[in-house]
Formats: structure tokens, C-alpha cells, sequence
């Protein structure tokens, strides 16, 4: 027997309007590409996207169709967003970090027929378009006084575009399992591989991510999301603060700790997301500036794991850490760390402790850590074993890839290798390719990184195995110094030494001048084991 | 084209699931109706609901089944609604303060395979058994020392019907469109109708309640839903609270000032919620004892409108005032305040202006009001129409009664007459068929009322419109004097005079020891319009 309540579906659309109607003049702030400071709020977002989803109508764009953006956090990419979906259309957020070669695959494998886009990356689109013949027309993201002179097909600047029509539109009443979002994940090794995220999913994922143990978004916060919206959905926040009447803080191109700082002082912003560059730049202009942040209650802290003297030196700023963890293949965010009641009274070390971990799972995602056959393994924070997740925002398959990603039991494996503590805190031991196998034994290569770059003088470590004859694999550090630093291996392996089982530390230390990094910048591993393929260590 | 996301269907059990797995040591508290304050945790609840569900199916209890409740707020009540709806069957609330031939009948309309009562209830259901055939086994929810002698059906406790299977049961997989709770209104006219809610509706409903705008319940919160599970899925909380790992603090059948008050303080209460005259028992207990609640945070106010010196006394205390509004077929809340930032600025008699009204929707709710020709009216604060609402968890049809419910746009008419500010924040002027017509315009009878009450000597008013040769109708004013008081009418009136349009003024005023309500609590105007019928007004 069905229950008898409305036939509501959980689409994009219901987010911005209800963030019009309830909260219309609840205000989005941009730093423009152009320059100035740029002020919208929710009602005039709502108003823009109808006549973009009007506009793309009328160029034929059809539910199912695939529109790219390739741009930075602004109220007109806002925009783009809420109007493509409000059409039907499926959002693809293009990182235009990739490489150029990687950007013409995907926008070619997602088939896009139209790619919106800064002003700043045109010159990019026009040495890449002769490779994007699926591409009908491209909508510069700026008005005609900005508009640069440009071959790309059909170029026309977004204010003039939507400036053709007038806005009466309705938005598509669509099934809410429909496919609303495009995101490529950018591995290190074979072709990137795209999530299809669907209307339903960015909204319950969105609901779970507004509730007060993850972002905490009431009409009351100003939310700062430094990590880009083509970063798996800028982890909800697009969604989420029209969803609850936040105000929206977008950095636009200027990451620098500088320019955050300002936006967070101007704005009065009281949470903001990004990954750990982006804090640690903030945190070295705050040293340098003599500054504190004043309004700024809650760091999100996700993407990569975050140093502990990072959390620390925020939380001794009064800011408290959320330490995340997810990937693109979960809306993004599979677990987000407040502290439980059982682990609140917890202060100085045990309570960093704690903030060291990627925090626990909110509703709607589901865990499990499994061992070489697949077993489960029990939540005692001392067991790892690969990490796998269900739930109402995560991926069951890739888009155009028939290759089946659940196992039996519907889960999907993260590749992340990590143990669960009995309070449900998950802590990312590391990519299970990354793993380092010693005579039978597994090493995690990120909790010695993290342990090297403890030491005053190291800017950067990686840690991977060398081929061994005796143990199998062996663990080498590569590192490189701060500026004016030159650490001796000696004294860091001294450093490292006495804080992990003694046969975890390295068996040598490699100093070099920087480390290759994938396009979002992420450690690039591959291409380390590459460069150091013909490294022999000292014992072997 | 679809998403490529999980098919994750939202159905309770993930709620419970959810609770035993993140927060299974968090506490649920109970005052037992054997004495004992009772304590166990979301795992041992959820473990207790497979036996539950189990135990039905060994029963012959079937998906779509209905198994009534009638009981009171206490852990075993929490493990009968998962277990019910863990087996596919439908949680029947049946509220034990309505008259017993409108149980009867309620249960009999339900068809009502089972019914989980409280001891306290067994002789109201003897009483009513011959006419119960539907009803096959009656379960009492304590244990075998604590089970009174009873010739009800098949009767057996709640502790030895569960202590005979091991818990070894999955939940079942169902359509999350399911049928999940059925709760009847209790109109004043006509016979009661049924709600059925799904689990969709109820997991969406939670998910909105749990925000920070609303409950903002985390797990650190601690809640106290005075609000009985039979009122309408007790405003979400049975669901949000493991939902969010809030611990749960549940008063069973003491609802007095003294008990409600020694509960919050023992259990570090943060948030509770219940109808305005359970709060003005805790405010005349906390008046009495010089007593303050040392964690209390947020109060929730529902289920009728909380008048002004009660949101005044609370904020005073530093406990911020929740006014929400709601009906059952929306599952219930439909409008819940926190200051949304335009007003947070304000102080006062002005912020106090704010917390009268009932809130703002939620995300999920869409609302308008409407004209006499059915058009919608502006948002002005001034403008009153009909109140109609749409939602995920917004009735669309009653159990088995096949009258259309919805309005073109398929809006639920509420049968409220309400204003919108220009903010969003509704404020109820009253029932529809209680609004007064003099020389075709209207009169608010609840705004008489709030404003009656405020007079020092006057404990309750009611107003209703009676039948007047040149106005067509004209208010008469209602009222129970406080104890030891004798207020004159004209002391009455003249201190409203001044206060409102001096032609909404009541034509007459009667002085009664006691009012009319219904088995809910609410004033009942048809038995006091029937009480009045003869009444002629002075002037007429």
C-alpha cells in the first residue's frame, strides 16, 4: 500500500525557488573576474536562470543535452547552474586545471553542445576548438563591455545571450532521477572517468550537508566556498545555502590568503570549505599580516588531509576544524567530522587528535572496511582495510562505461585504504594503490608524510615503496625543503624516529626541489615511482 | 536521460540504522509509567525493533497492515514504530485522549490488525472491546511482572511477546512510497480522517526538521518532544533525533511542570517542544519554585498559537522561542521561526513582534494564500487569504475517502486564514470558519483572544461571531477568569480598547468558569457556538 502525501520531486529547481521566495534578498557576493566586487541576491539569481534556461530552449538545447562550463565561483556560473538544470540539461563542470589535452577528451566523451565559460579561459577554448566539433556555440561569462575578440563558434557574451529573452519560463517538471550534473574524475593513471550525478541526489545530498554536524548552514551564516564549483559540486554549497537562505561568498579567481582574508573580514563570512593549500596560504598571510579572522567560525577542511599543525593552529584561532573526506563519486562528501557528545569534552592533544581524522559519516551514506577477501572488518580504529560506501548520493556507474563499480552488496570502493574507530570517525590511511607492502606488512605512505612534514624544515614529502629484495617493498621519502631550508636526511629521519613502529620509517630520504602534481593538484604518485624508477636504496 | 546514482530509497529503517550505527550508545531517556526513569541507546532500540518486526510477521502481520498504537512517549513506543514499519506494516497512532466511541470508530475505519497500548489504557479498550472485531491481538507495552490481568483478545506484555524471537530479521526492501504512519485529525465536526504518510514523506519531513532553522538538532543536542508520538509523528522528532544522533528524552505520561522541569535539568535538555499549555505549566512550576532550566536553548511552540507573554516570559530566561505552525496532513510543521537576518538586528518589543508570528516554511513546503475568487495574495503582512500548502510531506488524499483535496495547482487548502510578511513569516489569524463577518469585512477571533488574555485577571477567551440585523455578525467575547479573580466586562474591554480597530471591538462579554475543547486540547467553538445559539448582543 502506497502512503498518500504529494508527488514532490527533489529537483534543482525547488532549491532556487525556494531560496527566492524565502529568502530573496538574502545576498550573493562575487569578486568579479572583471574586478569589482559584485552584489546579487537569491531573487535575482532565480530571475537570470529562468532566461537561461529560456535561452538554451530557444538554441535548441534539449533535456539530456550536456552544457560544459570551464569557470571560476561567480553568480553568473550560479546561474548557468540553476538555469541548465531548470532545462533539463545536464551542468558540466569542466576543471580547467586539467590539461588541455584532458579537457578536449571530456568535453568530447560528455558530448557537450555547448561550453560556457570565463572570459579568462577563451584563449584556452580557441587553441583547443578545432578538436571540439560537438561544440555548437560558446557563451563567454561576461557582459558585451567585457567581451574579448574571439573565433570561437557562435561566441556571443552571457549578458548579451540572456539579454535576448525575457524570462518567462517555467521550469521543466522532470522525473527527479534525471540527470542534472557532470563531473569527470581526474585520475592519475587511464582516461578521467564521469559521475552523473541526478536532480534527487544533489538534493539530499545537499539536505544532509546543511544539517548542523556538517556544514550547519542557517539563513543566519555566510558560507565562503574557496573549493570551485567544478569540484564535484563545490561539496553541496551551491545547493545548500539557497536551501537555507546562507549568504554566498564566491572568491571568483583569487585564492590567495590576501584576497580570502578580505572576503572573510568584508563579508563577515562564518564558514568556509576548501582543500588545505588554500588554508595554508591563509594561514601564512595571517602570520605575515599579524591578522585574525573575526567572524570566521567553521573551516571545512576536505579534498586532501589536513596537516595537524594546520587544525591546530585554527582551532587556537577559535576557528573550529571539520576535517572531510569524500571524492567526486560522492556528491563529494562521504564523512565530516564535529565531535560527537562522547568525545566533546576532549581538549588539547585528544581532541586535535580527533580533528586529525576525516570525521564520521552524516545520514544517507553508508560504510563498511573490507579485508583481503571482503570481509568486513570491525570499527575499533586500529584495523584498516578498504573503504566502501552506498547511499542516496553516490555513484552507481560511470557515465558512457558499462564497467560494473558495486560489489554484491551494492557498495561502491573508494580506493582509499582506512580504519573506522569505535566511534564511527574514519581515518584515510591512504589510497590503496599508495600502500607500501614490507615483509607482509602494510605501510601507509600518508602517515609518514604527514610525520615529515612535521619537521620545521620541510615544505613538502611523499612517501613511496622501492622494489626490495628481502622485504618485498621499502619506503622512500622525497622532500622538499622550505625556502633557504636544507634539512639532512639524517636529522629528519632523527625527527621521524620514536613517533611510529620503527620498522615503518623510511629507508631513505630523497631531497629535491618540487614534487609533480596531478592537475588538481593532488600529489602525483605515478609519475613519482616514474622518476625514481632506477632508485636502488642503501641496505638492498 | 537518468542520473547514474544509487537507488537508495528513503525508508525509516536507514534512519534507525543510521542512529544504531553512528550513535548506538547515544542514550534514549525515559520516564517509564512503571516509576523508573528508564535508560537504554539507538542500538539497543534498533535491535529491539527487529524483534518487533519479526514478531509481527510471525504474527501474519503483512506489508500494508495496520498495527495501532495507543501510548504515551517511551522507548518501547520508539521500538514499535521501527518495528512496524521495519515489517512493511503502517504505525496507526490513535490519540487515547479522544472520546472512546471516536477510538472505536477510528480503529474500525483503520482496520486495525493489532493494537500496542500502555497498561494505563487496557480498561478503556476492555470497555470498547466488543466493538473492535478488526482487532486481533492486543500487545501491552511493559513487561510480564508490570502485565495487568485482562480478558483483552490474545493479550500479551510487549517484554514476552519480543523475548520469544532472537532479532535475526532484515528489514524488508520496499518502495520508499510505502504507506508508513496513519494519524487522524480531530476535526470539531464530522468524523476524524486519516493521514497516511509515507516513509519518503517522514524521512524527507525529518531531514527538514533537523536543520539548524528548525530543530537544529546535532549530536550533542538533547530533545525532549513533550508533543505525544500519537500528535502527528511527534513533530518529527521520534525520526530526527537518531536521524541526527541527538539523545532522546521522553516524559511517558508526566507532562506537569515539576516533572517536564526535572527532566530538562537532570538530562541537560537543549531543545524541547510541545503545545503552549504544557509550557505554561512549566512556566507557573519555574514561577513557583524560582527555579531556571540551566541548559534549555530552543523551545518549540506548536499546536495552537503561544501567546505573547508566554514567548516574552521564555526570552527572558534566555531560552529562544521556536513558534512553529503545522497540521497533520503536513506531517506536521509547516512554518517554524528562527530570525532570519534581515531581523536578527532586532530587539524588544519589535523581536518579540517576530516570535508571535508563526515562522517561515521550511525547505519543502511551498505556501500561498489566496482570495475569496481563489487568487493568490501579496506577501505584505497585511493581505489575509486562505492558507494552502504543497510539499514532500503534504497529504494529497485521506485513507480510504476519495474527495479530492487539492486545488488545481495541487495545493492542501489548511483551512487556516493567515497573513505572509514580505519576510515570509505567517502569522495565523484563524480557522477560516472561525473568522468574523461584520459589514463584509473580518474579524480575527484568535487576535481578540491573544489580546484578551493579556488582561492581568483572565486565564482563557474565546470569541465567536454571533448573528447580528445590521452587521450580519458581531464578536462576542468569552472568558475564564483566573482563580480568586472577578473581572466587569467593561474593565475587560476597556483594556483592549485602544489596542485594536475600535469596531473589532466584541459587542458583549460573558464571564464562564470553563470553555468547551475538543479531546486534543482546543478550544471548541461549534459546542460553544451551540452553548451561545440563543445569545442576543446588547444592541442588537
Amino acid at each position: 500500500m502506497l502512503g498518500l502525501m504529494q508527488d514532490w520531486p527533489l529537483l534543482i529547481s525547488k532549491i532556487i525557488d525556494y531560496g527566492a521566495c524565502q529568502h530573496g534578498s538574502r545576498e550573493v557576493v562575487t569578486r568579479s573576474l572583471e574586478g569589482p566586487v559584485h552584489r546579487t541576491d537569491y531573487a535575482a539569481i532565480r530571475a537570470r536562470a529562468l532566461r537561461v534556461a529560456q535561452r538554451l530552449q530557444r538554441d535548441g538545447i534539449a533535456p539530456g543535452d550536456r552544457v560544459a562550463t570551464l569557470a571560476w565561483n561567480t553568480w553568473r556560473h550560479l546561474e548557468a547552474w540553476y538555469g541548465i538544470t531548470g532545462a533539463g540539461a545536464i551542468y558540466h563542470t569542466v576543471n580547467p586545471r586539467l590539461f588541455p589535452e584532458q579537457i578536449a577528451w571530456i568535453i568530447n566523451h560528455a558530448q557537450d553542445r555547448m561550453v560556457l565559460a570565463d572570459a579568462s579561459f577563451v584563449a584556452l577554448l580557441e587553441a583547443l576548438a578545432d578538436k571540439l566539433g560537438c561544440v555548437e556555440r560558446y557563451v563567454v561569462l561576461t557582459d558585451g563591455a567585457h567581451m574579448p575578440a574571439t573565433r570561437l563558434r557562435n561566441a556571443v557574451s552571457f549578458e548579451d545571450w540572456i539579454g535576448e529573452v525575457d524570462g518567462d519560463f517555467r521550469w521543466l517538471d522532470l522525473d527527479e532521477r534525471s540527470a542534472a550534473g557532470l563531473c569527470y574524475t581526474s585520475g592519475t593513471t587511464g582516461h578521467p572517468k564521469g559521475v552523473l550525478y541526478s536532480h534527487r541526489s544533489n538534493v539530499l545530498h545537499s539536505m544532509a550537508m546543511a544539517a548542523p554536524d556538517a556544514l550547519g548552514l542557517a539563513s543566519r551564516s555566510a558560507i565562503l566556498p574557496v573549493v570551485p564549483m567544478f569540484h564535484a559540486n563545490s561539496w553541496s554549497i551551491a545547493f545548500s545555502a539557497p536551501m537555507t537562505g546562507a549568504k554566498l561568498v564566491l572568491p571568483g579567481a583569487r585564492l590567495d590568503g590576501a584576497a580570502i582574508f578580505e572576503l572573510i573580514e568584508t563579508e563577515g563570512v562564518t564558514c568556509a570549505a576548501g582543500v588545505p593549500t588554500v588554508w595554508a596560504m591563509l594561514l601564512r598571510y595571517l602570520d605575515e599580516a599579524r591578522a585574525r579572522p573575526s567572524s570566521l567560525q567553521r573551516l571545512i577542511v576536505g579534498g586532501a588531509a589536513a596537516p595537524r599543525s594546520m587544525i591546530e593552529q585554527f582551532e587556537r584561532l577559535g576557528i573550529e576544524v571539520f576535517h572531510a573526506w569524500g571524492m567526486t563519486e560522492m556528491s563529494p562528501v562521504g564523512s565530516i567530522g564535529s565531535l560527537k557528545p562522547a568525545l566533546g569534552a576532549l581538549e588539547g592533544d585528544a581532541r586535535i587528535d580527533v580533528k586529525c581524522k576525516q570525521g564520521f559519516a552524516p545520514f544517507s551514506v553508508e560504510m563498511k572496511i573490507t579485508g583481503e577477501q571482503g570481509e568486513r572488518l570491525p570499527w575499533d580504529g586500529k584495523s584498516y582495510g578498504r573503504l566502501k560506501v552506498a547511499g542516496a548520493a553516490v555513484a552507481r556507474a560511470y557515465f558512457r562505461d558499462a564497467t560494473p563499480i558495486l560489489d554484491d552488496e551494492g557498495y561502491f570502493d573508494t580506493g582509499d585504504v582506512a580504519t573506522i574507530d569505535a566511534n564511527g570517525y574514519v581515518q584515510i590511511t591512504d589510497r590503496s594503490k599508495d600502500m607500501i607492502k614490507s615483509g607482509g606488512e602494510w605501510i601507509s605512505s600518508i602517515e609518514l608524510e604527514n610525520l615529515a612534514v612535521g619537521h620545521p624544515d620541510v615544505a613538502e614529502a611523499a612517501v613511496i615503496g622501492i622494489a626490495h629484495p628481502k622485504w618485498g617493498e621499502r619506503p622512500l621519502l622525497v622532500v622538499v625543503p622550505k625556502p633557504d631550508c636544507r634539512p639532512r636526511p639524517e636529522a629528519i629521519l632523527a625527527f621521524m624516529s620514536g613517533k611510529i613502529a620503527h620498522w615503518w620509517l623510511p629507508d631513505a630520504v630523497s631531497i629535491v626541489s618540487e614534487l609533480p602534481h596531478t592537475a588538481t593538484g593532488k600529489l602525483n604518485k605515478v609519475k613519482l615511482r616514474e622518476l625514481f624508477r632506477e632508485q636502488r636504496l642503501p641496505a638492498a
